[in-house]
């Protein structure tokens, strides 16, 4: 688990609180579920009756002991009973490994059970992360990430298979047998891989072809053409493992424009300089400046995707682990600093109305010399 | 958007906050997003300033008018330093479209962000529900609720066929064409169906036979084999609209014992039992009592998946909506009666250790006469 700051944690199972409680037990539900995390003195979790058998299961052979404790058979008498029921299930947690003084509770942590906490007289101290060591992952968890990228990786050769499979018709678009190749025959061949190698696609992947392309969050659809850049990101979800993987490449099938092929340098151009950079210690933002001047020194007329850079907005990277996004981020409010076992996408991007867009995106961990890739796929923009 | 409770309401976009900011915007992204809701005076909605394109897509259209601005164009200034860019965003929207007063905020409202507003001195009341008219259902929800739904019948089928066609070999474990037929395998088939049909398979379909198929949370794994029941729990997410479908049906393979036969018979009837039950105003926790009744009243002893009765672990149903477990839930706080509209699940269960389990599962439209169902799928347990 890492070094710790806070000696009592309680965290109340909501959307939002899926991963830290994963992160802590092993445990891969939220609902219903009340954690109190004691650090070395190990955690309470009571979670909805029928799933007790399931979460000791997963929370087997952790370091830490992890009690677990069905819903029901944690008293809740004596307590008010204006309270909820999650509130008083917090109490009564508390109560019976005898915690007083300070609780740290998670800036998500739901206000309104917050509330009656306080109500009951607890004193409620808010952190904005409770696990900032998730940031820094272990040599299992950074095995979990690989494998998964290796996934996106079995995926993205099939979808340049099928590119370089296709023909061009008439128009321009492409075909296969006949058939022609949109965004959602090419996203659906994609996941089709992600799910035979027990991942899954959970956010949706982008295929995103010509003007589409040029709009860095846009899924994709319609017709895919020749001589047109075909943004492809792939993020699949391990499905045991809860982590995720992250990859990016964009191909053109035929001719490419020279406006294009000179996007696509400038974009390889700013990954390569800042993967030059990635080291511990270096800032999120130092990372996110220089791709901005890779960019700008290369004197393309373009919208750059970098031109937010320093805000936390899409940026040059951001930490992936049991959340697709998480620390360490570029952020306007505080420039976190690389550390060794950080596992983080470096992606820089060009999109430009008429052209299209252009990105490429790894998945690196972090090392104490540098980093070191977590899968290889080469980068070429053109299929033939 | 039905009727309103709240004057103004405020919601910080995070996993907790994603449905409910898509049920008031159509909006379908959370990260980074601010929503002012005035109710008839229409949102304003902050987001990524790389996202303001696609919010605005998703967003026309609506009844109300939905104001969206490009977070780096909020001005922040003048506000504290020492609050997060996320409490000075709020701060800001509320000064635009000067509110004052009281501010509902949903209970799941991050507690570092609702401190924060409190310490600039807004007066936030927190409601457990802000929009409770989700759980009332338009036409428009319900047809799309109906799409995903046969979606889920659509794969059901495939599954079933695949049951059909497999042989029996050593030791009763399940072949087609030579090859082991496992849970993996069959899970796999149904959710290729689900891409196929412009949805996902967001928390893994349950596929769980024999002694797995006797925990109803286990997603199951290894052969299936002749004579034992395999629950098959469906639930995709359309792709575009948002909303999920439910089904669950349970199928034998080969001979039936006679015990599990009688299981099934006795689900069967406390599924028709609580359906003919259906109507508005019923209470949800009167059907779970309706269910228990009829299974005690067959005398099997089983243990009863609804030994929890009017507890609000997994019951005899749930709301189904952008949420794949929603209001109207039954639960021990507060008995939530059924209203025209409701889009509900009725799924009684029976779990019994050496024997497996069964479950029946269908998704139906409450209506002012009593319900209808929203697809038609047999329920024979034997496949020949």
């Amino acid at each position: 688990m890492g070094s710790r700051k806070y000696g009592a944690i309680l965290i109340i199972g909501n959307q939002s609180a899926a991963n830290d409680i994963r992160y802590a037990t092993g445990y891969s539900s939220y609902e219903h579920v009340c954690l109190l995390d004691l650090g070395t003195r190990g955690c309470l979790m009571s979670v909805p009756d029928m799933e007790v058998n399931r979460a000791r299961r997963q929370c087997h052979g952790r370091k830490r002991e992890i009690e677990v404790v069905a819903g029901s058979q944690v008293s809740l008498e004596g307590y008010p009973p204006r309270l909820s029921r999650a509130a008083r299930l917090c109490l009564a947690l508390l109560k019976v490994r005898r915690v007083r003084g300070v609780i740290t509770i998670p800036a998500y942590f739901p206000v309104g059970i917050a509330d009656e906490l306080r109500s009951a007289g607890l004193d409620l101290s808010v952190a904005a992360e409770v696990y900032p060591q998730r940031a820094v992952k272990t040599a299992e968890e950074i095995a979990h990430i690989a494998r998964v990228q290796k996934v996106a990786v079995t995926a993205m050769r099939q979808a340049r298979r099928l590119l370089a499979k296709a023909e061009c018709g008439r128009g321009g678009i492409l075909k296969i047998g006949g058939r022609t190749l949109d965004s959602d025959w090419l996203r659906m061949e994609i996941e089709k891989v992600i799910l035979e190698n027990d991942c899954l696609p959970l956010e949706g992947t982008i295929v995103a072809a010509g003007e589409d392309a040029a709009d860095p969050h846009e899924a994709g659809s319609g017709p895919i053409k020749s001589g047109e850049p075909v943004v492809i990101d792939i993020f699949p979800r391990c499905r045991r493992s809860g982590y995720w993987g992250d990859l990016t490449r964009t191909y053109v099938k035929g001719p490419c424009s020279p406006e294009l092929l000179k996007m696509y340098a400038d974009v390889v151009a700013a990954q390569r300089a800042v993967l030059n950079a990635v080291r511990p210690k270096v800032s999120f933002n130092h990372l996110q400046r220089i791709a901005g001047e890779v960019i700008r020194s290369r004197k393309m007329k373009v919208r750059p995707r970098l031109r937010h850079r320093g805000r936390f907005i899409h940026g040059i990277g951001h930490g992936v682990g049991l959340d697709i996004h998480e620390a360490p981020v570029p952020s306007m409010e505080k420039s976190m600093r690389l550390a060794a076992g950080n596992v983080i996408t470096v992606e820089p991007g060009l999109y430009y109305g008429g052209v299209g867009g252009v990105r490429v995106e790894d998945t690196i961990v972090v090392t104490e010399q540098g980093w070191r890739p977590l899968c290889r796929l080469g980068r070429k923009l053109g299929v033939d």
